[in-house]
C-alpha cells in the first residue's frame, strides 16, 4: 500500500499543516526565518501529524485544535531531528545538508529549542491541559531514551529488552503523543484513547526496528545518509544484537566497537548481516510488533480513517526509506 | 544589601523549592538521575525563583501553584545555562566543572532538553493556561536571543540598541517569566501584573549589563570562570562597545575579533576598560535601567514582599558575583 493513498482521508487537512509549518518561518529575524524555513521545509513523510489528523477523524473532529496540534507534531520530531544531527555531528539527513552541517552546532541546539518551544505554543493554543501535559511528559521520555543511548553507545552489554525500551521512549513515545492528542482533542472514549495508545507504542517499536533494518540495507540515496550510520555512533541496533548473538566471536561489531578507527569493521557487518537469516528475523520481530498494534482497533469506528489507521502498519513493514 | 536579608519574606518557600529541585532527580535511570543532581544541586543564587514567590505573595498567595512554578522558573535557567555551557565548550561554571565538561556535548544538548521539559510539566501542573502560554513564549523568545547572539558573535557591526534587544531576549525575558507568572498564579490585578512585567524586564537588562561588566572587572574566583570570557565568545557586550566608541582605532577587541588566535588582546582590553572610565559609565547606564524597574512599584501592596522587590533591584547593581 503506498502513502498516498493511506493519507487520503486527511488530504487537505494535511495541506493546511503544511501550510501551517511554513507559518512558523514568519518571524522578525531574517537569520531565524531562514534557520526555520530550511529545517522545516525538509519535513518527511509527516507519518505523524496524519497519525493526529486521522485519529481526530474518528471522532468529534475540531480543525481548531487538530490542525495546531498536528503542527506541533511534526514541529516536535523535527526538533527532536536537528539536535540529533548536532550530537551525532551528521552532514546529511533525507539527502540534504542538515543545519549542523550548514550553520554549525550552536545554531543547530539553539534552534532545536526554539521549535520545541514553537510545538509547545501550538500545543498550548488547544488549551486542553491533557495535551498539554502529554507533550512534556514525552518530551522527557524521547530525552530520557536518547541519553540511555547516547550512555550505552559502544557497549555490547546490552539485551533485547534495554533496546526495546530505548526505541519505545526515543521513538514509539512520539507516535503515542500524535495518537492520544488526535483522539483527546476529539473527544474520544477514554477506551478508545487506550486502544490508540497500544497502537501507536506498537507501531513505533515497528518503524524504528524497520529503520534499523534500513540502516544495514537501504542504499545512501534510499537513505539520505550512508548505510551503517548506527554502527559508526556506537548505536548497537536489533541487527547488530542478532549478529552478536549468531557469531559471538571474531565479529566486526565487536571489533568495532572495541576499536573505533578500525572504520572497515562497519562494511564486514553490513555484508554479514545481509547474507545471513538476520534480517527476515528482524522483520519477522517487527512485523509481530504491527499485528500487535493492529489486534484491537476492531474495535474503533469502521471506517476510511481506521482503514488508514491499519494500513499505515502494513506500510511500515515495506517501506524502504 | 545582602540577599540573605531580600531572601527573608519567603525564605521558608525557597527551601520547599529547594526540595522539589532535589526531587527531579528520582528517576528510574541511575544514570539520569546522576546527570539531574549534578546540575540542579549547582543551583546558582535562586533569584528568579524567589521573585516568582515575592511577586505571588503580594496578592492571593496559593503554594500548590507557586512552588511548582518556582521550581519551573530555576529549572528553566538551569536548562539554557547547560545549553549554553555545551556552545561555548565551557569548562567551568560556578566555579565547578560543567555537565559539558564531564560528560561531553551530547549528554549536555540532550539533559538541557530533558529539563526544558521538567520544567514545563511543572508549568503544565499550575493548570493556568495564560502561565503554559507564557512558558513557551518565553523559551521562544531566550532562543532568539542566544541565536542572534551566536550569529552575530565577532561582529562589530552592532550598536547599542541591538545589545539591549539582545540582552532583553536572552537575559530578561525569563525575569519577566519569574514575575508574571507568580503575579498571575496569584491572581494579582491586571495593572500590577503589568507593573511587575515592567519591574522585570528593566531588572533583567540591568542585571545583564552588571554580568558583562564583571566578566570585566571579576576575578576568576568570583565569576567561577576566567575573566574575559565574553570577549573569548566573541560576544560583544556593552562594556567592549563603549571601548570601541572611545578607541576606534588599534583597539584590542577589533584585533582580536578580526584575529582570534591573537588571544592576548582579551587581556589588553581588559586593562583598558579597567583603566577607563568605561566602568562607571557601564554601572551608570545600569542603575538607569533599575530606576526604571522601580520607578511604578509604589502602586503595588506595601509590604516586607515589595521591599524585597526594591532591595533586589539595588542588590543587582552592587553585586560581585
Amino acid at each position: 500500500m503506498e502513502l498516498s493513498a493511506i493519507y487520503q482521508p486527511v488530504q487537505e487537512d494535511l495541506v493546511k499543516v503544511a501550510e501551517r509549518l511554513r507559518a512558523v518561518s514568519v518571524v522578525d529575524s531574517p537569520h531565524l526565518s531562514e534557520l526555520l524555513d530550511y529545517s522545516l521545509k525538509s519535513s518527511g513523510k509527516m507519518i505523524r501529524p496524519m497519525l493526529t489528523l486521522l485519529c481526530g477523524k474518528l471522532y468529534d473532529y475540531n480543525p481548531d485544535y487538530l490542525l495546531p496540534m498536528a503542527t506541533a507534531v511534526e514541529i516536535m520530531h523535527t526538533a527532536t531531528l536537528v539536535h540529533d544531527d548536532a550530537i551525532d555531528n551528521s552532514p546529511m539527513r533525507r539527502g540534504r545538508p542538515t543545519v549542523y552541517d550548514i550553520w554549525g552546532e550552536e545554531q543547530a541546539i539553539l534552534l532545536g529549542d526554539y521549535l520545541f518551544a514553537e510545538a509547545g505554543a501550538l500545543t498550548a493554543s488547544t488549551q486542553n491541559l491533557r495535551v498539554i501535559r502529554l507533550f512534556s511528559e514525552t518530551l522527557k521520555t524521547i530525552s530520557s531514551g536518547e541519553i540511555n543511548q547516547a550512555y550505552y553507545a559502544f557497549n555490547l552489554e546490552q539485551d533485547r529488552q534495554q533496546y526495546i525500551q530505548r526505541i519505545s521512549q526515543k521513538t514509539a513515545s512520539l507516535f503515542s503523543m500524535a495518537t492520544e492528542s488526535g483522539a483527546a482533542l476529539s473527544q474520544a472514549p477514554e477506551e478508545s484513547i487506550q486502544i490508540l495508545i497500544e497502537y501507536s507504542q506498537n507501531l513505533g517499536i515497528a518503524f524504528q526496528i524497520v529503520d534499523d533494518i534500513l540502516d544495514f540495507i537501504g542504499t545512501e540515496e534510499e537513505l539520505g545518509k550512508p548505510a551503517g550510520s548506527d554502527l559508526a555512533q556506537g548505536t548497537f541496533t536489533l541487527p547488530a544484537m542478532l549478529l552478536m548473538e549468531y557469531y559471538p566471536e571474531g565479529n566486526p561489531v565487536k571489533r568495532f566497537f572495541g576499536h573505533r578507527d578500525e572504520k572497515d569493521n562497519i562494511q564486514l557487518a553490513i555484508e554479514l548481516v545481509r547474507n545471513s537469516a538476520i534480517i527476515p528475523e528482524c522483520y519477522q520481530i517487527a512485523a509481530d510488533y504491527c499485528t500487535r498494534a493492529c489486534q484491537n482497533l476492531k474495535l474503533l469506528p469502521d471506517n476510511a480513517n481506521r482503514q488508514s489507521i491499519i494500513d499505515l502498519a502494513n506500510h511500515i513493514i515495506s517501506r524502504k526509506k
